[in-house]
């Protein structure tokens, strides 16, 4: 069994690793190819991985590649963990909002939308490098923004399934607080990736989210950095993602005092490579811990192996809308329960959506479509529309001064911008 | 033909009985009935009112009184322009939101859902009575906020129409620019009450819309303040309503610098009221044109004309969405164009909604079935809630801040919040 | 103002003119072109057509063409009413399904299936010569099976509506019941062409259908050929085409007694033919009346009237579904009252469907677009999926042994079926 | 673990006691409780469960009584496997549509609406007991028709599922074909319970019907009963159930000279129990087999392990709609495949429906609702309109004449029809 990671020089990389070696069971994997244009960086991470498993005694082979191509022939799954221009293009998601007083962020807003419009053309093609060389790979996508880029990868008519770590982090952190084995936890979550709530927690079928909230709900709140109150009232739990809107000042007012999240990550980068590069290191480092991305190894392995044994379990993933929420477009890309089987994953029916969720559901699946029109066909008024359409920016000067920062900003990557 | 005037004592009523006796041929009213709580107000618009008629030459009676029962009796149609709270109200509405930032209006945001907490439940109590004493009566609602007035209406079970005037003030400034009669103009209106977009403008069949953008684009931007830019780029005009969204912060910085509308509509009150107490006094006078309201009793007129006459023409109002537009729930209430006839308001199918529209319709749709049922049942949490549903205001802090405001500046107009 | 009429030799011609004589105050036609392959018929027609005019002072012009192109050239409207294969392809719809056990008739069932076989290719030919030759002009079609040729013309992006008497029919003797005139009445008519139901009868804006049915159920039930008893059940009346639904078996056994209906009007046509030719002749004949289609012209001139002269009144017609019954896909056809302007037709909202009505019409339907894609695409194979698909046939070996009889009996009129 | 079988003296039951020996590691029981009133037949059937159970080396305690309150009280699952009338009602579902040229079978058509009628209002009672006495407890319906049952049964608010043996019957014939374990096979089941389609049967994520259809098309048709040539050119295979609809002239025929499957099954029971009253039996009498209702214990199984032990798997069951088929009504109930869990049943997405079966099953769910309608509020009227609306039926005389003869020969079971 073969597993392709695009970007797999990436410093995340040894956390999917360490996550490979320790559910070999779940998913016994035979070879794992790192692919990677920067290829000094992805061969330092490969001999950190090479060394993680020989640590396990894990028989895998780790094959490190440039060449996108010799590395996904023969795979049965391709992850996709790529990040366009770096730690240097985030900076600029990430600061560059601040500037017009909005979110710095780089899935949430007009971060979110210039990280999209890097990605979604490289995506593409590298996606249909994959269906010409590993024809049956399924593609796991982890790059963000994850529904825009999902929907991109079915639009193409690819065998794509967008993946996020929100949902598995919700249900670890529930199990923790009740004492109990994760999987006996089942999450009602649903929305988009990156605007989810927690309708429901079931612990062997019965809903205990009430108690939850009432015996953990400060720890609960200030997880996702939202009033206690707030949980309270909805009966809900709103991914942290929410806060980027339920608190967006509070959160600029944050941003403006603090160093970037990227230029943290870049630093860390930098002191997790030196530890890579020391041939005695053989475990995963604590740093990495503070990386981000946690639990994203267990969905993933979770999520192939459900797909390449057809277990037909139910796991939370980006999928096509359909009729699932019968208030978005069926083309629409939605983050909820799904059957996952080998034949992909299909969503499970969904309890009607509250209004309040519904509206913001709505809104912001409406600019996901513009977002994607305007990633795939470029035009600085396509992205002005899709700032006007973001319930987070829809001013109409703003939105003409953030696209043209934006798409300057970020001319390097966007074909369509030169000239 | 007998109508009912809820709210006849406002000194805007002379603009409605101009209209009625220009328009008599299409609307033969022979009793008019304005009723008022403020019976030296209502003396004096009344004393004005037969003054207009008589030197119109209109036979019509103009009975005055503070009785709803005894003033809607027999009524076939009944107004309703009330306003709970007066200009002191609308004061609160239009500067306390101001002071958290958010854009202040009457019926946008969270002025408009004061004003709807305020009004819903008077309206209500009114329609009793009417069902009552004029069960036949077609029930007319100019209130604003006239889209969520217009649901709490229907969803009592009341023969309700909501009636806006932004819909034939386009008709009239489009007519005037292509130098045709008005009624030749048929508009693509679409969307909620105060957000609505021309779509298409169609002149004996042919959609002119591109061409007036080209010959009066700047003019019209003019009107609706905003950018002529936005205008050729949408291919569509935004009611001027839609201006507190695309240049919110412009509209919350020019409002700082300026006294409230309601203030200027006080200081026009004392005039009118002054004007209307002159004996002599018998013509509309100039300064009523600057206190809004413009061409509403024509559209008045047409609308009761077609209820009382049955003559199945289209008029764009306030109704029921039904499976109008699928992405919004069957008892949604919608501004679109309808078929007027005998047995009420349908409305006519409406060509897909681009989702750039689509999500800011969803999202304060949603806002409006929160607003209602804070309306109904009172309690400064669901006012919290409405005001997190509100794409204006969306945040946690800011909508537990504005609901206290509110709810404590509302006290008097709140049954609820007292105790 | 020219119309042209495709099928303009039809001997029903003369009752279109009649019409266009007695209405020419809301149509003012100055040119009428019948345009016929048959030469020799559509001589006798126009002729006759002529004098009719001529008698009744009307001016316009009669041009007699069996060319297409020169026919429509210049027209604002262009009838369909043709009948391809004449009385004699229409004899076997007739008679081949009553082998078979089946209803035999010319729109319902395998009868009409045969005829939109062979009629929607011709009906498509003729509307791109019309593109080409009168780009503006309206295409109204009377041709049956109306709902399944109309849907053919929408696909293909022809600017048609579909135009039946069965609703102003019943407007016509509802108002006859009433003593009122037949304008003051609106249908609440709903479904696909020759599947409908009137669920309401306005008057005035008041719904006087049950006292309708009470006062002449007899009568009504009479008319439509069903038991009163039903149409009391109901509050509701079914049109008479419905009667080959609920009452299939009984049709079979009066058809199976009886002389096809081809036969009946082939013999009307001869002796109508004789009196065209008559040179002195110049008023409609009497026999005309029992050549069924009562009403088309009042229908067809009420119809362009408002087309041309963009009355935007409500008029009951064959238009695209889109989201009006959100039981059957957007791009169905049905039958509902419109909105008719200078735009085009667009229907009204209706109250939410009865199951025993909408199951049948989703049935139906869905029948029409397997009916569809059999006439556009040929097979014989296509031709039984639709014949199963029916609810009239709906069995496999029934759906292969007529599917099979058919083809055969029609290959002169389906290319795709010679070889 | 407790399970109550309602109906448990059915001569069925020892087919579920062998699976339950069978499949005791998937499901733990350590009581079943048999309930019927029939004491002398409950006490010859829970004897042979006992000695069977005892054979086996299984533990459970079998509780016969014919107190349901007793019988359910503690009970974690409830099955419903009760024929109110028993065989002889049946009889009459067989024969009386016969008579009037109708199948007659005792779930589809006329018979299945009689069967609802008798069935509905003694389910709800004995939900209603369930309610009181085991309030956490999982009902699962087997009683026929299965989909108007379950349906009652939510609509009254119960935790209810509909099961039926066809889909696992399909999953065991086409394992078999293949050669491979049947839990490898998971099949695109859609539909309606007895009106359902396989569009797809995965083989560890691979659609292998195509390769099925071609390599045992002969045989599958012919379990169908349809001819081969259908089954290839719809690429799907139709349950045996649709043999009514496809082949239903062809099914009269053939039951009209033969004896009612009721007299087969009556005669059958005589003998079963004869065996169970011979205290030296221990195993399942062959004859069993013929009795009908194969692999039923292993769906029942599976589905209670699902619900009881939470394990989110994917199982095909009787489950509502909401917006899984758009084209039915949200409280419609379906037949798909829902992931399992502790929490209930959660439908699948499905892809979009072909018009071909679409078409029908709008029909059959519009049916069901009145046939609903009937059953719950009784009365002759109401039983002609859902008979009216049934494809099979459809005609205003035959419902007429139907209904008035089902009632009549059902008055012993419906109360309403008594006075």
């Amino acid at each position: 069994m073969k597993l392709a990671v695009v970007g797999g020089g990436s410093t995340y990389t040894p956390e999917l690793i360490d996550g490979f070696a320790r559910l070999r069971e779940e998913l016994p994997l035979t070879e794992i190819a790192l692919i990677d244009p920067h290829e000094h960086r992805l061969e330092l991470v490969a001999g950190m991985s090479r060394r993680m498993l020989a640590r396990a005694g894990h028989q895998a082979a780790v094959h490190a590649t440039a060449d996108l191509a010799e590395g996904v022939a023969g795979a049965q799954a391709v992850l996709l963990q790529l990040r366009v221009g770096g730690q240097a293009a985030r900076d600029v998601d990430e600061t560059l909002p601040l500037e017009c007083g909005c979110v710095g962020q780089e899935t949430t807003g007009a971060g979110g939308l210039a990280k999209a419009l890097r990605t979604v053309p490289v995506v593409l093609d590298i996606a249909e490098t994959v269906a010409r060389h590993a024809p049956q790979a399924w593609i796991v996508d982890f790059t963000n923004p994850v529904g825009i880029v999902t929907r991109a990868l079915l639009d193409a008519g690819h065998r794509a399934i967008g993946l996020c770590n929100v949902a598995i982090g919700f249900q670890r952190r529930f199990a923790r607080h009740l004492g109990v084995a994760p999987k006996r936890i089942s999450l009602g979550h649903v929305g988009l990736n990156h605007l989810t709530w927690e309708r429901s927690v079931h612990l062997d079928g019965q809903d205990v989210l009430p108690a939850l909230l009432a015996e953990h709900g400060t720890e609960i709140a200030d997880t996702v950095g939202l009033p206690e109150r707030l949980l309270h009232r909805l009966g809900a739990v709103p991914s942290y993602y929410l806060r980027y809107f339920y608190e967006h000042d509070l959160v600029v007012e944050e941003q403006r005092g603090k160093p970037s999240r990227a230029a943290d990550v870049a630093a860390m980068e930098t002191a997790l490579l030196s530890i890579y590069a020391d041939r005695a290191a053989d475990a995963k480092p604590e740093l990495l811990e503070k990386r981000g991305g946690a639990f994203y190894s267990e969905a993933a392995v979770a999520l192939i192996a459900s797909l390449l044994g057809d277990r037909g379990d139910t796991q939370i993933v980006n999928v096509r809308n359909g009729s699932t929420l019968p208030f978005l477009p069926p083309e629409a890309v939605i983050e909820v329960p799904a059957a996952i089987s080998g034949a992909g994953a299909v969503p499970l029916a969904v309890d009607p959506v509250e209004p309040l969720y519904a509206g913001l559901i709505s809104h912001v699946s409406a600019y996901e479509s513009l977002a994607l029109d305007a990633a795939l066909r470029g035009g600085v008024e396509r992205v002005e529309d899709a700032l006007l359409a973001h319930p987070l920016i829809g001013q109409a000067s703003l939105a003409a001064d953030l696209a043209a920062r934006l798409v300057a900003a970020n001319t390097a990557h966007l074909p369509w911008a030169r000239s």
